[in-house]
């Protein structure tokens, strides 16, 4: 790609290390912790049926926008720096792309269960502990109209995060097309639906003080009253609520693990049925992680046709601050298990072969690379890469036929026989 | 994000759902041999204690270029839809990303080991076969000057691919520093060094003769001739690709995998010492799949100092591509290994139970979610969707305390008592 042939003259002109703001790296241990979460997830979601699938971070602006202007603020433009005018854009959720594919490959077997992991962007400005990349993990279940498919999106949800080790959360459920009601229930114009739930949404932010104060000034004390009636009524007649509720205490998800909170409201979002958020008590102002709902208009813009549908989006990044909050993140100790030590030049063949022998053995091995040939140096290596053991392979051991390993943990060092190597790490 | 509530209004102007030009999806088959393909490769460096990271799809372009301004033409700028200006861009590999990371980051431990896998964004106009969009599983050594860390490059290459289960294939090797003398061999000014080497590197497109037309029309008679010997040589004086093949025979590397190739130059690249290329002598014609080399002055244009790197990358999505023509890509079955069928409402909540004892059982298992009550549609999804097993409860079986469990592969069926089911799929 470049060639760097005159060191001088770039020296000159040196180039900032640094990141644009909004975005960050993910370093050795947290990069680990990472990605083991993101297995469980996907043996999770695979116990459960759902396949994986993956598309493009670039998909054209149109399909990204669908129509809805407002879209367009949050999203990056991607341009080839010969193009003059751009019509791709990043990705800024899972979900329209998955819309795109289904209404491009209308021959797929419905119902159709996938997952799907990876980045998407937004476009806002950068500000503390706001990014502007950052990993999601959806499921999302296709053709499927019926409560079975909600039902099965909720239980996922909890056993993902059990399978994660988070044991305090709670699943907040609620029904849009109970919110749709609110209207002619509160006694309000219909147009000014959207007004309301906008307000009832900042309930975490402003307050039950606060969203009552902004009620009566859109609505008048007497409608305002009615609304709160109406966010404090339990499941009422939202028969797919009432149902919901009694499936997951049937399927063994403890009671307090499902609320119905008439006042989550999931922003202005395409769904149009049940809708659900995850939040951990522990930690709740780190807002939800796990949630999503039921949407059944979102190929409409592609293909003119409805298509029940309905998924949730795990947070990815959000998950691991929470739980490296909380200190239960687990660290990914070095990747390494043992460190060959380096030691002599002449036994250089044999190092190899060590360590060749310990992978065969299914023990994640590092031979010491670097250049410093003194014993303390790569033990000082070992001990600050957190690497559990050190094996030492010497002329002395060379002449006794042995390898002298030394568990840094225990401080324990041993002498073992050449061929005994699998017995020592076979060792409970 | 957004709220689809006039669909009339979105029916009249159809969005066609199509992909940007050089994008593709990865459909749940080939998404899975692709993850799986990962997988191993993931556990094939980490046994050699290569440690996770992960920089962001986004950097400064200035970084991304540094100060080679060719780069410029191949890399997608990327621009907040309010903003004026672009200073970000899609990263076209993760070794200039790796750079900024250490020069930002000088107190990591060296030698610094770390795989990186993620996509890489080219913005090349878009022909067959070229895409902009594709996916890299990078190795690199950081830290270490000596040729173990190259000797070890080279034997990760050689276990990927054999955990992959790819047998026939060989790594080109070459030294840029024996390259470096070739005007003083050849007789001929340095300042010519890479009109020369960019002839040599393009024998696999134009043959042997047509580089010798092109040596001779640049250089004359004489100095070609000189050029095209000095590429037989073999190791000739480089001590290094003596060594190193001398060291890949020690560690088992089959001597036919390992081919000193000295008109094998890597491009324009930035590297500085041993380079290697990978290809499959089954499907020579996709091109290198795993290549790399070191390269010490990476650093330099952040830090001013120069820092010992060797590394390869795996192209992921050639690679996949490469097997499938092959006919040796393991496509995926579905993910469900049985599915549970939803025959009646009444016994909703034991379908669920079911579901469920077979997910704990380690099972696989997709619950029936579609509308169709009807025992031969879901029979026929079980079939389409290519699951093996299917589990059926009836009010029949209900009585009977049984479940029959069909299989789809043997067409054998079996009533099994309800706490059986275990025994059942443990059999061998």
């Amino acid at each position: 790609m470049r060639a760097i042939r005159d060191t001088q003259k770039i020296k000159t002109k040196r180039i900032k290390p640094e990141l644009p703001a909004g975005f960050r790296d993910y370093p050795p241990a947290r990069a680990g912790a990472k990605q083991k979460l993101l297995q469980t997830a996907r043996e999770t979601f695979e116990r459960f049926g759902f396949e994986p699938m993956e598309t493009p971070a670039v998909e054209r602006t149109e399909v990204l926008i669908g129509g809805e202007e407002e879209s367009k603020k949050i999203i990056l433009n991607v341009r080839g720096s010969e193009e003059e005018t751009s019509d791709m854009s990043l990705r800024f959720d899972l979900t329209v792309p998955l819309a795109r594919f289904l209404a491009a490959n209308p021959e797929i077997p419905k119902p159709f269960k996938r997952y799907q992991i990876g980045a998407v962007w937004r476009g806002e400005r950068p500000q503390a502990g706001r990014y502007r990349e950052f990993t999601q993990a959806d499921i999302d279940i296709v053709g499927a109209g019926g409560l079975d498919a909600d039902t099965e999106i909720l239980a996922v949800i909890a056993e993902t995060l059990d399978a994660l080790g988070v044991v305090n959360f709670v699943i907040k459920i609620n029904d849009r097309e109970l919110l749709n009601t609110l209207p002619s229930r509160a006694g309000f114009p219909e147009k000014k639906l959207w007004a309301a739930l906008r307000i009832i949404d900042k309930k975490d932010k402003i307050g039950a003080d606060g969203v009552r104060q902004e009620l009566e000034k859109e609505f008048g004390k007497e409608s305002a009253k009615k609304i709160e009636s109406f966010m404090r009524a339990g499941a009422g007649e939202s028969a797919n609520l009432a149902e919901i509720t009694k499936r997951c205490a049937a399927l063994g998800i403890e009671k307090n693990k499902i609320a119905i909170d008439r006042s989550m409201v999931r922003g202005l979002s395409y769904y149009t049925g049940l809708i659900f958020e995850t939040v951990l008590t522990d930690i709740p102002e780190i807002g939800s992680i796990f949630s999503g709902g039921r949407y059944d208009n979102l190929i409409i813009p592609f293909t003119g046709q409805k298509i029940p549908a309905v998924g949730a989006s795990l947070g990815v990044d959000r998950l691991l601050a929470a739980l490296e909050k909380l200190g239960r993140l687990e660290i990914m100790p070095a990747t390494a298990q043992a460190l060959v030590m380096n030691l002599s030049d002449s036994l250089k063949t044999e190092y190899f072969a060590l360590a060749k022998e310990l992978r065969d053995l299914g023990i994640n091995t590092s031979l010491y690379l670097g250049d410093d040939r003194a014993f303390k140096a790569q033990l000082a290596y070992a001990v600050k890469k957190d690497i559990p053991y050190v094996v030492i392979y010497g002329n002395e051991e060379k002449k006794k036929n042995v390898v002298t390993i030394k568990n840094l943990r225990t401080r324990e060092q041993k002498e073992v026989a050449r061929e005994k190597i699998a017995d020592y790490f076979a060792r409970p």
